[in-house]
């Protein structure tokens, strides 16, 4: 099926645009009340990622209410973990809990490498029924976390504010921690092609922890497996969205993704001198710039695209989009990133 | 009264000293069953840090047991708050809480500058009673929030893992942000001069979450209040240590700060190169190396002692000491710094 608008490929890959492409990490959810509606209908938050006619549902909703140039697929990266066998439930005001955590050798019975559409078949089915309903009219991103990120989560059971348990992991059972980490990688690469192969035009990374380690221990145990992944992902464009390693852009700048998501912190001179020119850039407003008033917004997202320049920038936030903010806030984001002329 | 060992405060001036002075942040706590030992008969950890007695004993603890070139005063960042008028409670497993917050103009009405000898006496007794009981045999550390962290707790009334309502605020009400910003700052100045009053050597300045904010919004509402505060405190060493701010070592290196507290990922190298050879550096071994074989924890102390020189350091971790890290590390840690040879 042919792309009505595939400003997001053709900047990914580095061709030229018309204009600046747009969307935002965590467009679907709960900054549209379109979302919240649906969302109000269903027993929690893992029912609406697992049935994939409502996923594919409030995945298109950003498409036709804010005019994004992309669908990211409605879901969330610890489908991994889960489909490997250590099950989450999402506690309200508390986030995401495991109930089984990865600590010692003796865990590692809990764990498989699983085949996707086995385990994962309502993602793929998600991916396939928003293709459809979109009809071409915006590419669709698949998406997964960074090994070192579901790691993380394996090993602590839950967000926290230092992870020092994973990290401490990491300094006690090196094997261990490599082993599981290769365990995810594999999952991950079959997980991100039965994305592809299910219609994903696009996958992105994330690696939510990248920022909490050392750089050595980050090029040890991070990037070396977010490597793997770019290097077995040929078929569509990749994005690594290593939030908060600014230190590791030496080792992003070996990866063989095409775009690089960048958060707040980095300057996109700063970005494009360690990373060249071989590599678009996403990111990266501040994403507490959509509560200030229309016209300071509107001012920081024009500084941010003359920033970035007009060839290989795809428009977004520096991080997920906060529940909070008013959506004619995103509307105006993206309009007015739609409208500028370089 | 004259120190017996005053390596810490040659360090921070940048004189010749025999050795690298070692102390770690946190060092003063749950790591010393000795701690836990008082900890448990008292109702509480604010009644612990409101008793001068007890908090110099536990200030002294690290100082006996573990060694250190220096005692930290045991007390919270968040009596600041609590002074101006904001009291808190800390919660078990959850951390700080705090009933009343600043969210508008009218909540202005709740602040004030209080006198630090009225409102924090029990802090500036603990420091008298700490450098009574030490007599001269280490220097004694009083320290504060930095105003811009001071005001996120103020805002949030608790920690959080964006610190979203806090940096809201400096988008939509930057007046009322800079007027708190300024009565804490205000506060903090009297404040750390109450301290050195009582007998501070040194003083250090904690904004745990710079590395929240973008670049430019930290100039704005963060450095420039260090900026102040330092350029006010002209009678002991300051050290400034803003977690997480690598984008703003360029502010920092024109503070008029004796010494800068580098967190885990900043290289020497680079610290160094940005913040010139008129500062101390302080820092910065990953917390959780303590976790590692001796072999590997004494490998990388001596490799982070190598790479920051014998002149102009002061050997630390890179963040606060992990409360589950074992005593006997911290020691190891601590005694490897003594025993160096450059």
């Amino acid at each position: 099926m042919m792309l009505q608008n595939d400003l997001l490929l053709r900047a990914a890959r580095g061709e030229a645009v018309e204009r600046t492409p747009v969307w935002l990490m965590r467009q679907a959810g709960r900054i549209l009340k379109e979302y919240r509606e649906i969302r109000n209908r269903i027993s929690g938050f893992k029912a609406l990622v697992e049935t994939p006619e409502l996923a594919a549902e409030v995945t298109i909703q950003p498409v036709d209410i804010l005019g994004v140039d992309a669908a990211i697929i409605f879901s969330d990266i610890l489908v991994v973990p889960e489909a490997m066998g250590l099950p989450y439930r999402m506690i309200e005001k508390k986030g995401p809990w495991f109930d089984e955590t990865i600590r010692s050798k003796a865990d590692l019975k809990r764990l498989c490498v699983p085949d996707p559409e086995a385990e994962l078949g309502y993602v793929t089915e998600a991916i396939r029924c928003t293709k459809k309903a979109l009809n071409g009219r915006v590419p669709v991103i698949g998406f997964a976390g960074a090994p070192w990120t579901i790691f993380s989560y394996m090993v602590e059971g839950q967000g926290t504010k230092t992870f020092a348990t994973a990290r401490k992991m990491l300094y006690t059972e090196p094997g261990l921690s490599h082993q599981v980490l290769d365990m995810i990688t594999e999952t991950t690469i079959a997980y991100l092609k039965a994305q592809i192969a299910a219609g994903a035009d696009m996958v992105q990374l994330f690696d939510s922890w990248a920022g909490i380690l050392p750089a050595e221990q980050y090029r040890n145990f991070g990037s070396r497996y977010l490597k793997r992944i770019c290097a077995e992902i040929q078929e569509v464009p990749v994005t690594v969205f290593a939030k908060g390693a600014w230190f590791a852009l030496d080792d992003i700048a070996e990866m063989d993704c095409r775009t690089v998501g960048l958060d707040w912190h980095l300057q996109p001179e700063m970005a494009r001198k360690k990373l060249g020119n071989d590599k678009t850039l996403q990111g990266n407003l501040d994403p507490c710039m959509l509560y200030a008033d229309d016209e300071a917004l509107v001012n920081a997202t024009h500084q941010m695209l003359k920033r970035f320049g007009p060839r290989r920038h795809i428009a977004n936030l520096g991080h997920g989009v906060y529940p909070d903010v008013d959506a004619a806030k995103v509307k105006l984001f993206v309009e007015t990133v739609k409208a500028y002329k370089q």
